[in-house]
Order: C-alpha cells, then sequence, then structure tokens
C-alpha cells in the first residue's frame, strides 16, 4: 500500500466580515489516499485539475441557513474539472475529464455516486478552466439567464456591474443594444471598452448616478452587486425594464443594505428576476450554448479572461479576493496539471 | 341659454401626508355649463354616473414627478363610467355609456376627443359601477395580472394582502390554490373567508410572520401594501416563487419604508412583477375577460363587494378611506343616477 499526500480546504469557522484565509478556512496538507487501494464502493475516483471559485461561496459560510451550507471540519466544495484516475462505474471510464458542480475542494476524491457529473471533452486550444468561467458557472448563468429572462430588443440600454459581466456584454452587444459597463479597477474598465461597452467606467472613481442620468434610462440592468448600485439602477430605470439579479456581493461579507427604490418596481412595471444557475431551465438552452459558444470562444470571437492562481494552499487567498472584488479576471485555482 | 351647476373636485395642494379633505382637494359647486349650447368642439357631452377611487390618486399627488400627475387648480380625474348627452362625433350616440380612465371629477364633461373612451353595454342586473370594481380596474388588473405573471399551479399556496385582492382570491380558488389573505377589519377578513380564503386574518391583531412560518411557503404573492409585509412576505418565499407588485399603500402616505430582505430574490431565484394597468397586455386579455367574468359577476358565481358613496362632495372624505384603509370594499362614488 502506497499512500499519497491528498491535501485539502476545509471549513473551519463561519465569518463574521469578510473571509480570514487560515481562520475561516483552512488548508490541510496531512491527509493522505491509497489511489491504488482506496475504495469506489462502485463509483470512480477523481484527480481534481481546476477549481472554480466564486461569489456565492460567502453566502454558504453562514453557517446553518442554506441548504448546500459548507460543514465545519469539511472540505468545501463547488464548480470544477477533474480526471478519472479508477472506475467502478460503466458510465465512466479511466482518462475522461468530468464536470461537476459539487466538487470537493481536495487532490483525489472519492465519488461512489457519480451521476451528477457531466463527461468533458476538451476543445483545441482552450484551457480546462474555460469550463468553469466563459463555458461554465458565469458563462452559463450569463447565457440562459439573458435568453430567458432579458427580453432584449435591440436600440435598448443594458447596465452591467463588476467583471462577472463580461459574458453579458458580449452578448447584449451581439443583440445590438447600447451597453453601460462599471467595474472597480482601470483594468477591468479597459477590457471591458475592449470587448464592446459603449460607456465604462470605475465605480470607486465615478458616480454611477451621474452616468446613468447621462447615459440611461437603463432597460435592463444585469445585477451581480446588490446594494445602493441597485438602488440607484432602479432609479433610472425604464418604464417595463428587466433585472437580473445575479448576485449581491455588496452585502455578502458587511450585511444587506436596505433597498429604498423597491416601489418604483410597481410604478414602472419593472421585472426582476433571481438568476441562479440550479433553477435555470439548462437543458433548454444547453445543447446551443454548448454547440454556438464554445467554438466562439477558440475562435476568439467571444473573448475572456482568466485570474488564474496554482495550488490548493492559494485557496483562502483567492476566496478572499474575490469577495473583495481585487481578482482581476474570473478567478480559478488550478490544483494539478492534466 | 340655461345654465346649469356643475360641480368638481379639484386638486388644492400637495399634500405632506394623507390628504387633507377640504386641502388637498376642494369641492366646488360654483361652475356652471350651459347643456344645450356649450361647444362639443367636434365631441361629446358627458354626464358622471360614477367614478372610481383608487389607491393610485396618493401618487398623483406629489406634485412633479409623475407623468399623470394632478394639476393644481385642475380636476381631479380617474376612472369613470358616464353617459352621452350630445355627441359630434359619429362614434357615440345619445343615451350610450362610456368607460373612461380619466374621466373628470366634475358632473358634465365636454370631451373633444372621445377616442380612449369605451362604449359598454350594462349587464342587467349588475349596477354601472361593477364596470369600476371587478369588471374595471381592479378586476382587469387582477384577471390580467394572475393570467401573464402568476404562473399558478394547482396545490401552490398563494398570499393576498388587502381587500383589494378580493378577484385574487377567487381565481386562486377555481385555479386549486391554497390561499392566506389579510386585511386591516373584522369585516373584510369574514368576506375573504366566504369567498374561499383558507387561511384569513387581521394583521392588526395576527402576527403576519407568524401565520406565513405555520402555513407558508408562499409561492404566489399578490402585493397591494409593500413595507414590512412585503420583508416578510420575501423572508417566507418559496424558492422560484412569483410576486406581483400592485400597490405599495404603506408607502404612499408616509414614505417607503426600505426592503431588507431584496437579497432574498437572487438566493431564491424569485420573480417580481410590477403589475400596472396601463402595462399590462389589455388587448390580449379583454375579451375573454368581459366574456368570462361579466356572466360570472350577474350569477353570482363571482363575489364582489361595493362601499358606494353618494355625491361629488364626499369625494375628499372617500381618497382619505381609501389611503387609510377605512374603506369598507372597493370605494365608489355615484355622481348622478342614470
Amino acid at each position: 500500500m502506497t499512500f499519497t499526500k491528498n491535501s485539502r480546504v476545509l471549513f473551519n469557522s463561519v465569518p463574521t466580515g469578510y473571509p480570514v484565509p487560515g481562520e475561516t478556512t483552512v488548508y490541510d496538507s496531512t491527509q493522505t489516499i491509497d489511489l491504488e487501494n482506496v475504495s469506489l464502493e462502485g463509483g470512480i475516483l477523481l484527480k481534481t485539475l481546476v477549481l472554480s471559485v466564486d461569489p456565492y461561496f460567502r453566502v454558504l459560510m453562514n453557517g446553518e441557513g442554506h441548504p448546500a451550507s459548507f460543514q465545519i471540519g469539511k472540505p468545501l466544495y463547488g464548480f470544477g474539472i477533474a480526471k478519472v484516475l479508477r472506475s467502478e462505474n460503466t458510465g465512466f471510464a479511466i482518462g475522461q475529464h468530468v464536470f461537476g458542480y459539487n466538487l470537493v475542494h481536495e487532490e483525489y476524491s472519492v465519488v461512489p455516486d457519480p451521476t451528477g457529473l457531466q463527461i468533458m471533452d476538451k476543445v483545441a486550444n482552450l484551457p480546462w478552466s474555460v469550463y468553469l468561467g466563459p463555458a461554465g458557472l458565469p458563462g452559463q448563468t450569463a447565457y440562459i439567464g439573458w435568453k430567458e429572462f432579458a427580453n432584449a430588443k435591440e436600440g435598448e440600454t443594458v447596465f452591467v456591474t463588476t467583471g462577472a459581466g463580461m459574458m453579458v456584454i458580449q452578448l447584449a452587444k451581439q443583440a445590438g443594444l447600447k451597453v453601460i459597463a462599471s467595474a472597480g479597477s482601470e483594468e477591468k474598465v479597459k477590457f471591458m471598452k475592449s470587448i464592446g461597452a459603449d460607456v465604462a467606467f470605475n465605480y470607486k472613481f465615478t458616480d454611477t448616478r451621474g452616468v446613468l442620468a447621462k447615459e440611461g434610462p437603463i432597460d435592463i440592468y444585469w445585477d451581480n452587486v446588490g446594494g445602493d448600485i441597485l438602488d440607484a439602477a432602479l432609479e433610472f430605470s425604464a418604464v417595463q425594464g428587466r433585472f437580473l439579479e445575479c448576485g449581491a456581493i455588496s452585502g455578502y461579507n458587511t450585511g444587506h443594505q436596505p433597498l429604498k427604490n423597491f416601489h418604483l418596481i410597481c410604478d414602472r412595471s419593472l421585472h426582476i428576476h433571481g438568476v441562479l444557475m440550479g433553477h435555470l431551465p439548462i437543458a433548454k438552452y444547453i445543447g446551443e450554448f454548448y454547440a454556438t459558444m464554445l467554438p466562439k470562444l477558440a475562435s476568439g470571437e467571444i473573448k475572456f479572461r482568466e485570474d488564474v492562481s496554482h495550488g490548493l494552499d492559494k485557496m483562502g487567498d483567492v476566496i478572499l479576493a474575490v469577495q473583495k472584488g481585487s481578482n482581476k479576471a474570473k478567478a480559478v485555482v488550478v490544483v494539478a496539471e492534466d
């Protein structure tokens, strides 16, 4: 029997504000695994390649209260790509790659029931991480949410916040809309302009209300932040506007600020949709998504950026960066090479 | 030339809180009209029969800020039924009755361009006022909003607030839903139970959160009040719930209370729809509405109640009662007999 190190990232304590690396989450390198002999219980053994780090992690760190909450003393889990090392399940073969919504944050995982995993074929010139970014959670959420709820019409105006809106910006431009985009760094603003945003600004130095007063009203708001910017978007919304609520990171760590302009939903006949991957009609769109978007990503017609870190020991820092918005693009952690 | 008294109700000043009869609005009996000779400018002369008094009046009393705001020194206007006394328009004949969205609050009106008025045929045993209540603004809003946005499924639970939800309660019961209903008087609660509400309570004496915790979660919320009750409805909402925002009377007179639970829209993938008559797809539903609902109202299959006052001089008091919720049912003012 040969034991291999199987390091992992544990959820250690419920944070009161921002998650603290080494306290909220702990990197544990003491676990080992016997790759040859570990019991698979009829399932498969995975080698973790890449893990996605997303804003929603903070929502799962509040202890009880969410059905998918992280458990104290147990590893984190999330979107990821892994490789099949061994298999006792006829649906999975050694060497295949799988995408999972709940891959455990450890180097090697036994998955007794792999039915929720999707086998993935790699597109030649794209890294595996693309399945966690523009072709993964953020990309699919943007694509499906946009198709299902934006009801976009050529010539309308859309407002998009944060780097998570990169895909939305490109979908909106392809549909002939005017795009107003904001982010928290000059680098992100520059990238937003390079992919077609008509108006892009750094919300830390430019007043959002001033921009919306001049460039609005907005027919569609793709919201990743919540809070005061959401109030501003409501203030400058067009009658019968659509709001896609994809996140509220402004409140995840410091508490959600009460919303002042909610009554405008009624006064202006707005339509507000919570857009969460787990409740989107994935089956309705996933075929066309892969068929149309992967070639566009491979050809560069749809552009994307990644902020890649290496090693599970970086996970705590990357989680914090995503919460603070100091990540440069879609954050992924490469755990091992293919 | 014979001059006839043509009393009216003027908008006199912007209220700071609740509208004050005699101050916010003034009953003016000094105006006269020469019914035989007044110039119609190619239009029609109307005798006002019944006027509707609705919660949204308060929104139009804030001075500037709303495209349809009441004008200081000018009469109020709203939904109403009138009779044609004279006509220079081939589309309207003497003795016909019309429904208008913006009938002027005066006894007789000259309407030079009557194209927005609808000619109405009276259903035998129903009063004209039915076209202002269950077959008018509240009824049509309930019917069309429900059909378009509630996405109701048998066995689901709906929560309805205020007496304005009477039609919604009956539509929901016909669709096989469980109905939780709240109102501010025992009389309204009793009526809600009589038309099928499974759970009905007086929110002044029974804690709404306690009821929703026991009887929820709620799949659909039909909101006429906004404020804290809306926060409670969000708190006890089911995943992928639908909220129909039809009014926010809790904030019209005292300011809108900030909403605390907005982030749950994203967390639970809720769908929130502003439901305002002017933006509903009326043409899509109005035919089936009149065809199915008028016979049901006439036969008593769909029940309704009215709170009828007589005389334009009562308008100020009725407006205040509607804002305070002390009206007993749908408020109408009968200006003249047919």
